[in-house]
């Protein structure tokens, strides 16, 4: 999927006055910019990069021809030309694109707009179904983590009866592990030493056993930092050197915005959507063995539970993958954010560190692992606290050095969030009061999204068109949609991608925000769309049925 | 200052098992390390970028032989090579140095841990002077703030009448901006738009009315987030053509930090040190000359009031600034999040956006401008909720739709983060329950910091052989130190700045923890060290008299 994909063939459905808007996020007139804009979003591919001498010449010679350009400002006076523009700024950064928060949902915000100043639409509310966003879908936070944060913030609170006890430890532990007792010092740049000790005991738990020492863990501005960090550290070389990592297809537009950033190449391995969006070594092989003639792969990134796909790996594929990375001299990149969103009965969640330790010394001491964790999904869904931590494994000490300075500069992750991600790791126990409670509220959070994904799953699959495998974990479906052909010549003749063409649709007509598959990248010729199972029961039925109800006239009105 | 200076000088006054366990923060054996991470801290200096081919392919071809290469693993079975070693990481991570968290700050928390486990040292405790770490030194947070974040995080206590109605406002209005009413939702990724509303009011408070408009507010993950996302989009272009920035000597060294990984030319203007750390268009003009011949300028940085000097800058000097970024067409980019900061009389803070809207259209109009402010500085000194915001003045509105895009991907800032930003922004007014004690809480900290911003100038300049600028502002001295001859030749034996080796020898004996001026670049010859006023007064009266102690002891021993 080239990074570049999206917006530009989306613009041409709009004003420019609109493409303004929706591109800056809102606000402020953007007169005349069009030309450039789309100069920006259909600059060259990847394979092109920003070190290209020839073309950062030609750039930048604007603003070397000695004495500052004068053009006519809107006013009429008399102004200079811009220091930074279109043309003369970061060229990796143009070619940057992320669809989870792309033209479609700042259609999204404009269409909310638009409702609250009380224009008519089809729709009362525009549903962001686009973003895996718990709280923001209604999910509630835990009780317990947010006593805790309570107490942390205003320690005054401590001696607040109303305040379970085991809170109140909590709070204490946190606490004292911040300078001055306060979650407004600066901590360690690897984050909190107790916080990361209690999240290597959770990790020793969760994988049965397999030691883990709190300096491979380092805290992070939610799993997004940690995964960048590590792509930043694996980059370098040029041309056919240029370092390569392999990401699935579908994949998190994560991955693709930050290996553009980074001037990396992005190797493309396809999932196996008719095997319920499996990953075969074969097609990881073909993946490598093209790509080595053209860059030097260096990094595998795998997402389990899968985003958008919500697959869940068996654990011999899981070794399977592991044997690869070995024999080809990959670095490993698990993205495990989704770790307790399993739903699928006969599914369970095998993380890479557990399967890698039982595979032996010949790959738990060679192979390197970083394997990626958040408070962002789960049962607990805290995106806003921006809470992460990375754990790595048999990462070259000098290495390990370089990324303790470089994580320096950045002072420290967020405390609130190392606090949460402290909680989640370190919850009520059996006995203490809270445990009940929480008990409840996880079971109850999890158990509703294990019927909604199940509830997307049986609705989608009842319409002709569209075909959805079964939601095994993680957030969202990711049905595969038939688009009419004349649909597909009217969204080509608009520039524009066949399936955002029908979200864009699906969005002016219902008010529900998807994603397009294009966003995430999906087999040349078929579309998708990805969706979240988040919202509450009731309203997820009125979704699904809205989104049938749309399929069905659009496929008729294309018929 | 290159870079690369501090630390390679500094490993070998520490065994090899030191240097590994300082370098790394802490924690693990790590054997064997030290040629190639001599070989990373002694990596060539900015000007030989990463993006050189032949560099590239060299400390590539190890990853390219085909078959794995086998070695003997410490507990003696074979084992692949890694993947990722200090010769084939990212080259520019390699030449990034920040002091401020430095091998110095590095030894000291080793310090501090042979002191827990009993270990006998000529001091009971050390002191992390380094950093402007407010709550760390024992500052109290304001209470409406930390009540406000309490009620944020758990609105439950919106029915407890123990909170102030003004409190339960400002929380119920933030969470009516957050999605599901939960700081756990995602924010826009530009910031919560009542928050950017309430800074774009206290912008134009601050400066007398100049307009600021919501849609120029972005806010940030700290300060340092925002630099380096400007630096990030003003950087492009290779060899003769590289983007360069404009920084102060002496400098806060997040920006050589930044420049250093995004391969971007380092341009240095000195601070006039006997004009108290002014700033001379002269000298600025000097360095942009020297500068146009081998790179593109494109920005000049200020810090004011400044870091690590102290100065507050006048009303006319940044006229000059602004005058000459016009005419030399540079990218201004203000680094003022000490505003709150400012303590000498006659010193008065003019933020550059109000400047330069008095200086009338041809400027206001014209010059492009992003100004950075934090939560962690001023009298709040809340760093570890990584709080900031920074405001664009005439940027191109192309470039601001692909600034928009490119933060889109890290999804948004921490939002108790934002929503501390809006507090700040925002505080308790007169009539308001909260008022009175805010106000008192808020002067209380400001007049200390003003009391020992005096006390540290007089003390040091008692000592014969220290000379302290007045701390007209921010939150450090910069005194120079004369250094005996001898110490110098020392340290050179050693490899060592000679004001690094002041510093380590400091910390050694007295357990007193500053930044060698080194860290922050220094005029050739001259020697400084950077020391935070923070810890409360009897406290700061004592260390300054050890200070001036050990200033007395080395200046005998080495005469």
């Amino acid at each position: 999927m080239s990074a570049t994909r999206v917006s530009p063939r989306t613009l041409p459905l709009l004003s420019p006055g609109r493409v303004a808007l929706f591109l800056q996020g809102g606000g402020g007139p953007h007169r005349g910019g069009v030309g450039p804009r789309f100069r920006s979003l259909t600059s060259p591919p990847l394979s092109c990069s920003s070190s290209s001498p020839g073309r950062a010449l030609s750039s930048l010679s604007t603003t070397r021809r000695g004495l500052p350009k004068e053009k006519m400002s809107e006013n009429g006076m008399m102004s200079r030309a811009k220091v930074l523009t279109i043309d003369t700024m970061n060229p990796t950064v143009k070619k940057v694109e992320y669809a989870v928060r792309g033209p479609i949902v700042q259609r999204a915000v404009e269409l909310e707009r638009e409702l609250s100043e009380g224009m008519k639409k089809p729709f009362a509310e525009v549903i962001k179904a686009n973003i895996g966003d718990a709280h923001a879908m209604g999910q509630q936070p835990i009780t317990f983590f947010r006593q805790v944060l309570a107490l942390c913030s205003y320690p005054e609170l401590l001696s607040d009866s109303t305040f379970p006890e085991d809170a109140k430890s909590r709070a204490c532990r946190i606490l004292n592990s911040c300078g001055g007792n306060s979650m407004g010092a600066y901590s360690a740049s690897q984050g909190i030493e107790s916080v990361r000790q209690d999240v290597a005991r959770y990790i020793e738990r969760r994988d049965g056993g397999v030691p883990c020492d709190p300096d491979n863990i380092y805290l992070t501005t939610g799993a997004s930092d940690g995964i960048v960090t590590m792509l930043k550290l694996l980059v370098c070389g040029e041309g056919a050197m240029r370092a390569g990592v392999m990401i699935s297809i579908p994949q998190y537009p994560l991955y693709s915005a930050a290996l553009a950033e980074l001037s990396a190449v992005q190797i493309n391995y396809y999932l196996n959507e008719e095997k319920c969006w499996s990953l075969d070594i074969s097609e990881l092989q073909r993946a490598l063995d093209e790509a080595r003639l053209y860059c030097n792969p260096r990094a595998l990134c795998i997402i389990n539970p899968g985003n958008p796909t919500g697959q869940v790996q068996s654990r011999e594929c899981i070794e399977d993958v592991i044997r690869f990375a070995a024999k080809e001299r990959l670095f490993l990149m698990a993205d495990e954010v989704y770790q307790d969103n399993v739903y699928a009965e006969g599914c369970q969640f095998h993380s890479f560190k557990k399967v890698l330790f039982e595979m032996g010394p010949e790959y738990s001491e060679t192979v390197e692992l970083a394997s990626f964790h958040s408070t962002s999904k789960c049962y607990m869904g805290e995106c806003g606290f921006r809470g992460g931590y990375m754990e790595i494994i048999n990462m070259d000490d000098d290495v390990k050095a370089q990324l303790t300075k470089l994580l320096s500069v950045r002072l420290c992750p967020p405390v609130p969030g190392q606090a949460l991600m402290d909680l989640v790791v370190n919850p009520p126990q059996p006995g203490e009061p809270s445990y009940e409670h929480f008990i409840k509220e996880r079971t109850a959070t999890l158990s509703a999204l294990a019927e909604k994904a199940k509830l997307t799953e049986q609705v989608l699959n009842t319409v002709e068109g569209i075909r959805c495998n079964p939601v095994q974990g993680a957030m969202y479906s990711f049905p595969c949609i038939t688009i009419p052909e004349r649909a597909i010549q009217e969204a080509k003749e608009l520039g524009q991608q066949p399936d955002m063409f029908y979200c864009m649709k699906m969005l002016e007509e219902t008010g529900i925000c998807l994603v397009p598959g294009s966003g995430f990248g999906q087999k040349e010729g078929t579309y998708h769309f990805r969706m979240t199972i988040l919202p509450p029961k009731d309203k997820l039925k009125i979704l699904l049925n809205n989104v049938k109800a749309f399929h069905q006239s659009f496929t008729q009105q294309y018929s």
